[in-house]
């Protein structure tokens, strides 16, 4: 990167998180085996790489002219066409990008990597790229698993801009009376976090992506963290923010709650770029928990699990998060928790273990919950006392704080197992939704019947497993994870298969089409099903006024005319 | 009225609540001489108010053929072109509405009031509206304090239909698993709470005019509740609603959140009858609390009581609610209260009295806080136990639950006395905003200030008080009444200068336009203010997409045209 970011040049471009960093699996000797047998695996093999030197891309179609008044705007250093600069923001993190990055395909390129240092250079961008019939493309940590940074091209414009607002990463102001801060939206989550923390406060906004995703980005998908449920998702935190639209900017008031007219700033959260760049945020902060604890619980049933949920958050009291996972996750997460290292401790699991069989809650149906509380002293204790009230009615056995610390302490670990997968020619992804309490468990089994159904017509044996999180008084969402060994040649075909088989299934059932990843390209050819055609024709009325020339991120969220499955291109 | 609803017979068309209640001061002789010493009363006149007969309505401009229209749709007996019905719906609940209502000069009756019964009614009148240029007024319980249902007419439309949704008033279903309830938008506070108290439920949503006011209506201007503290606002309730629109109906997908693009149903909310009219929605309900204390706090100062729900609202536990009145709302609360009937309970007030006095929360500056908590058992004595504590760390007495019960048993009754003042020639209205912590004791001293003056410079002794509530963690709305004795043969001009005074010091000092009032016709002349000038254009562009033809609400909300204060016609 030339933008003087040199803690960025340890990410890895084909795949997640940071080169230096690998996925354990040494520790962990029964998880090979496992997923050998589960999946029917006959051989594991390790297809070689690209290497950046054999990709190729298209030259930059950007005019020197254009260049040099980019130059102007943000400065000689902070504007690229190198290479590097145009390979790494070409897609985000979806399997399919992932997939390209390895085979060195890469189809959309930006023209050009632009670093803005400030709002007032975004909106000089922006006239210029009106001007100049240029698409832009807002990029942030690039983490979208959607599809929603890439630049596709749209007929009658020129050229494609991808605007990386990691620059604009600082603190504004952080006021401690109304508990609030502003910052700019190109300021990543640890970023974020190190600068509250340092002053006792904390946004306890934790995607699994937070390592490297941006405030910006979190706004513009309406991401959820792994502690919505106490604390709501980024929608709840955000208090005001300023979108720079290309017919100009929409700031919204900093006021708590209000009843002047339809709530403007929800408009622009989750507008996933199409409407402008989303510049800066004042958000609703809290103050460091004096203590936490996440411990373990198991269920004999799915639905047991799930009717704990529920009734703790019909309750008055919630908890930080309560995080079930189905019979196979919780198969998974046994096989994935790491060997103990000392001969008491290995003894003590198998112990434990047998009692749990001994129990019932290791037969195929029993599950695993992850509860935790954050919070003052008292508040822990309140909110433990009325969720594990509720889990032991619904039958759950305690296991206890170590399962709970574990999850702590991995909890942004696992999309690094997916680029191991990956390199083994397992196909593997996530999908998540949404509905309402009293359709949950016919969704959950709906997907996990079209994911398995749709992997097994290709030939192969796969499995889905998930879990509930991000629960709500009215309901919960629901997270998939599949896996499958690659159909060779036939990759792509095969991924759009089970998409639009998971998806179909998703919107039959009453779920939404997403609860926190949002739509980007790949679920918009959904869009009209999850919004109905009015909706749809209302969001665009609106981004016709913000956005007249359609050069904010073309082929996202609105744009509902690509077929899928799309026409396979298997060189992709 | 014509509907076939007799319960609504009993409903005073020229001020508050029933014709049978009336506001009771014979048992708090304070008040008068307190008001008369404020106010400096020279008189009390009561001036005799228009009876029906003497008023005259302009003719109806609907002819005949799309009258027979209308009829074939919703049948003959719920099209009314009576006087009465027509009177009752030519304005809404506002200071200057129950001024023209009293003297019996009435400016925008609607054409015709028309009572649909179902969504499909509803469709076919605006369908029918729509090709013959009808505007259409959207009505509930018509208690809009800021002009919202008033008939105003648009150039270019031909008639005024409104659209009395009170058939409407169906509960749909209840969902005790998903703990969800869905209803027609005609069903009042009193309606839907007694059908849901019946099976063990409650909306918990109790604006002052509750008793009167009906589901659409809080959906439509974004109401708050009492409880909302709590319970969330009236936007936090609603899972989905649909909206149908000249252009077609949208109806938003009932899950419990979503990250598929903007929060569509967030554009529906609020939108004031403007886009369209909300025929249903999916509301999010609770269980019936066990228990409930409602309790009285003094504080030494005003700022002592805004720190103590600062303080509650940013801990791990809210209450209920938390209301606390500023030293001039705290006088009149204490003048307001009835006379103790037996010796005992005289004595023991008077003996209070003075203790509190002895101990200084007498003091001019001494304000009253009303904290209520509802829930189960523990849940109670957890609220209590967060926000006593932080009532006592600044310094407050507490003084038992009798004012609580006081409080809960009057808190719809208030409204009444204003019609009681009105006869007595008082103006009394009452305004309301939200800001953040950090500005709001700046901003209830500037309003306060603001409308003392414009109430002065028109030569008369005025009183503005206030309370704080609604609390957030990041700030609260503070609710402003203000009263003067009013200027003879200047009564308008006297409010709009008022109201302009008041609305300008909010919108200098960081204020939102109204937090749960609405913006109707009052308020429009700021909205480019509160929203941006952007802001207001993406609205209008939605509303462009719902109502091509401007037949909806027109001269509300978005409408900034009209000068404010406007010509000043006090025949008005």
């Amino acid at each position: 990167m030339s933008n003087g970011q040199p803690e960025l040049d340890a990410v890895k471009w084909w795949g997640w998180g940071l080169e230096s960093k690998a996925y354990r699996l040494d520790d962990k000797p029964q998880f090979w085996p496992y997923l050998r047998e589960t999946l029917k695996l006959e051989i594991l093999v390790e297809p070689p790489r690209a290497t950046i030197d054999e990709i190729r891309l298209p030259d930059s179609r950007l005019d020197r002219r254009t260049l040099a008044r980019l130059k102007k705007i943000v400065g000689d250093s902070n504007v690229s066409t190198d290479k590097y600069d145009r390979l790494t923001h070409s897609v985000g993190k979806s399997y399919l990008d992932l997939l390209s990055m390895r085979r060195g395909k890469i189809r959309n390129p930006p023209d050009i990597v632009v670093y803005p240092g400030s709002e007032h250079d975004v909106v000089r961008l922006l006239s210029l790229a009106q001007a100049n019939r240029i698409s832009v493309i807002p990029f942030g940590g690039g983490s979208s698993v959607v599809g929603g940074v890439e630049p596709l091209r749209r007929k009658g414009l020129r050229s494609v801009m991808t605007m990386d607002l990691r620059r604009m990463n600082k603190v504004l102001d952080v006021d401690a009376y109304s508990l609030t801060a502003s910052a700019e939206v190109g300021i990543s989550g640890p970023q974020l976090e190190d600068a509250l923390n340092g002053k006792g406060f904390t946004l306890g906004h934790f995607p699994q992506s937070f390592q490297f995703s941006v405030l910006g980005g979190w706004i513009a998908s309406r991401s959820a963290g792994q502690y919505s449920t106490q604390y709501g998702k980024i929608e709840d935190m955000v208090e005001s923010l300023t979108l720079v639209s290309p017919s100009g900017s929409v700031a919204t008031k900093p006021v708590p709650a209000s009843a002047s007219g339809p709530e403007l700033k929800q408009l622009l959260i989750g507008s996933e770029g199409t409407l402008g760049v989303i510049t800066k945020a004042k958000l609703r902060i809290r103050r460091l928990p004096e203590t936490k604890r996440f411990e373990g619980l198991m269920f004999k049933t799915f639905r047991d699990g799930i009717n704990a949920i529920r009734q703790t958050m019909q309750s008055d009291l919630v908890p930080t998060m309560m995080r079930l996972s189905d019979p196979d996750e919780t198969r998974i997460s046994l096989v994935l928790s790491s060997q103990p290292k000392g001969f008491l401790q290995s003894v003590t699991r198998r112990l434990g273990l047998w009692i749990l069989g001994q129990l019932g809650y290791l037969s195929p149906e029993g599950c695993l919950m992850i509860l935790g509380a954050e919070g003052t002293r008292a508040s822990v204790e309140a909110q433990r006392d009325v969720a594990v009230r509720a889990c032991k009615r619904n039958g759950a056995f305690g296991i206890g704080s170590g399962v709970g610390k574990t999850w702590l302490n991995e909890r942004f670990e696992l999309p690094y197992l997916r680029d191991v997968l990956l390199s083994h020619c397992i196909l593997v992804d996530t999908l998540e939704t949404a509905t309402t309490w009293d359709k949950l468990e016919t969704l959950h089994f709906a997907i996990k019947k079209s994911i398995e159904n749709a992997i097994s017509e290709m030939g192969v044996s796969g499995l889905a497993f998930a879990h509930v999180s991000h629960a709500y008084r009215d309901g919960a969402s629901i997270y998939f994870t599949f896996i499958a060994p690659q159909v060779n040649g036939r990759e792509v075909e095969q991924w759009l298969r089970i998409k639009k088989a998971a998806t179909d299934s998703i919107m039959r059932n009453g779920g939404t089409l997403s609860h926190h990843h949002g739509i980007g390209k790949d679920h918009a050819p959904w869009i009209k099903d999850e919004l109905g055609p009015n909706g749809v024709t209302l969001l665009k009325a609106m981004k016709k006024q913000l956005d007249p020339k359609g050069i904010m991120n073309p082929g996202k969220l609105l744009e509902t005319t690509r077929r899928f499955p799309e026409k396979v291109v298997e060189s992709e």
